[in-house]
């Protein structure tokens, strides 16, 4: 891939998206290879260069109403029914002389913040006029859209590795999805692709290619600036990079809608074992277990090049292992605050950056608290009170 | 107990409370004996006739800010620390006609509307420099509490029956509770007080008598009207009866401020197994199996003479089984709501009262969806795709 050529469309892309080039349309745009089209046929990928899409449009700065609704003006298509996303409490916390306030992204209607990028990406499948999704997911993803999928008549297939935790495939039947098992994250991935050939009627989600949950997790960042919340750093996650990216662009936003001056400083937390992004900028090769951090075990995040970009530009990565995410955790828990493991994963990168002089994340810090832990509490139940 | 006594007691209370007799003062009111007391000292019940307590203390409307904590001003005490509790979403569906709001409680911190209660409740045990919590519960207000408990520096104690969900046993643990199981859920009840007779440091949270939750739950229905919605009935789950009453008062508060002319009908639902409320009212005697419900298997509620009194006054009263109850809580799933059988309760009493006479709902109904599914996802795995 060629910088030049991504920087270049990177640049054609914001013109459009800030000069309103879009002329009122949504349209899918590869920042690789300057491929543009209407949105009213569905690609999960670039069908001239096999790069994640974009999405094109106006943005106007006009909230109204409540939830992920609220910023409709600023979202690529209108969302249908809501299901409660969104509008998510902020809870304040001191810890040595920082303020953090957490984001209960966990207190979505399915219990993580993929609620707010799903109720988009199902609304565009009803929209198109699509009866079936599918997806490949580790677990939270196959929850919130099972529930979606069902509540807007929908039947929903989520492709899952075997070892998913038991309570995130129960709820999947129970919003009557059809799983399909198999051994491992990365052959749930391919057998998606297998099954899209068979059936190309079905709708595939692609989360972690969809341009659609990128621009619902932007809204995250809009509640932030109306609750009138200033921070220095913002900590989250990065499993396939999408929550990372969208909050990056709902600052991106604000700053080009002349609301802020500044995007915080973005910093990045992957778990040891599988760090492609702390790899990719610090070109450091590390090994160890943060296996219980589940939701970010992506190895191959499709939008790899943009998560190094954001961070070599204005940002920060750190790793944590299965033992500071325990003690994370278990902060979290004394706290009142029930998440799982991967959330409890960005508290312990802000801890290892306290430690270190790798980057000054400063006085206030925004984490999103993403999963709730009620969904995998028999899993919780064994890493902190029979493991540990 | 003389009706009369009563009466004229709830006069006292509602002079008290409405013209400004207390003078700013939270005063604990006994409306069977008439005894009033400072709240400086906490009694679970009357020190003198041993009923339930309420509390006289002025209100305004001055909403301000998010949450429980928006509505201080017609609070009892001001709320420590929040932790998201409150502002839950409203989804709308139709069914036959009729358009349902649905109040997702169960979004709440610890996924039940219990936690609006215990907001109030463990602020005020910290207030008085209480550092250990006690409670006798079957479920939801376990988890609440335990959650706050940590959350305010407090430690708890959780007496519960053995058939408890798992999963709220398990959470109760990992928020640094300390349960004691006991065969029944009256002998919880039992063993709390032969605890308290030997720690008498203890607080008794005593939920099912408490006033401090009554006037947590009133909350809901400021945010109703604030989210200017009018319904002519609501239809809620009765266990102790706190929510109904809750309910109730929070429509009362509205009238007497002024912001709305009348109270809706209030519709209780109670399960076949456990109605004393239902019996009460119609003088009927009934069996079956609701065991499903068992966040409303309360037999003897405390407040029973009110909540009859409410049914009387403006309500009605109807009964559910399991079979009802598994088929409105598949609706419900099918739906995206991912909530537990208790909750489902309330949507089969809107089902059982559309195909009877004994009341008219009218077009807009409120239905508060009160816990959540995720703490007892096995539960009703086991209930919806094994059993049925």
């Amino acid at each position: 891939m060629n910088e030049d050529i991504l920087l270049e469309n990177f640049q054609i892309y914001s013109r459009l998206s800030s000069e309103k080039g879009s002329n009122g349309m949504t349209r899918f745009f590869c920042r690789k290879c300057g491929y543009i089209s209407s949105i009213d046929k569905h690609f999960w990928k670039c069908p001239k260069c096999g790069h994640p899409l974009d999405l094109v449009y106006d943005i106007e700065w006009s909230p109204k109403g409540r939830g992920i609704a609220r910023y409709t003006s600023l979202l690529p298509i209108k969302p249908l029914k809501t299901l409660g996303e969104g509008s998510t409490p902020i809870v304040k916390e001191e810890f040595n002389g920082i303020r953090i306030y957490f984001k209960l992204e966990y207190l979505n209607p399915s219990g993580s913040f993929k609620d707010r990028g799903t109720v988009i990406a199902l609304s565009y499948a009803r929209q198109l006029g699509y009866s079936r999704v599918l997806e490949d997911t580790s677990g939270n993803t196959g929850v919130s859209i099972a529930l979606y999928a069902t509540a807007y008549g929908l039947k929903a297939t989520i492709v899952m590795p075997s070892y998913a935790p038991e309570g995130k495939k129960k709820l999947i039947k129970l919003f009557n999805g059809e799983i399909v098992e198999t051994p491992t994250r990365s052959d749930a991935a391919k057998k998606v692709i297998e099954i899209l050939e068979e059936k190309p009627n079905y709708f595939y989600v692609a989360h972690t290619w969809s341009p659609f949950y990128i621009e619902g997790y932007k809204t995250i960042v809009y509640e932030l600036y109306e609750d009138s919340i200033h921070v220095d750093s913002v900590i989250a996650p990065i499993g396939s990079g999408g929550l990372f990216i969208g909050l990056y662009r709902g600052f991106k936003d604000l700053v080009e809608l002349g609301l802020i001056r500044d995007i915080p400083l973005m910093v990045g937390v992957q778990g040891v074992s599988v760090a492609p992004v702390y790899t990719s900028v610090t070109g450091k090769s590390i090994s160890g277990d943060s296996s219980l951090a589940d939701g970010v075990m992506v190895a191959n995040p499709p939008r790899l090049k943009e998560i190094v970009s954001i961070i070599r530009e204005n940002g920060c990565i750190t790793v944590v292992d299965n033992r500071d995410i325990v003690e994370a955790l278990k902060w979290l828990l004394s706290k009142g605050y029930i998440v799982e493991p991967t959330s409890a994963a960005a508290l312990a990168g802000l801890w290892k950056l306290l430690n270190s002089k790798e980057c000054s994340i400063g006085k206030k810090v925004l984490i999103p608290l993403t999963g709730s832990g009620l969904k995998m509490f028999n899993e919780i139940y064994n890493a902190i009170l029979i493991r540990s």
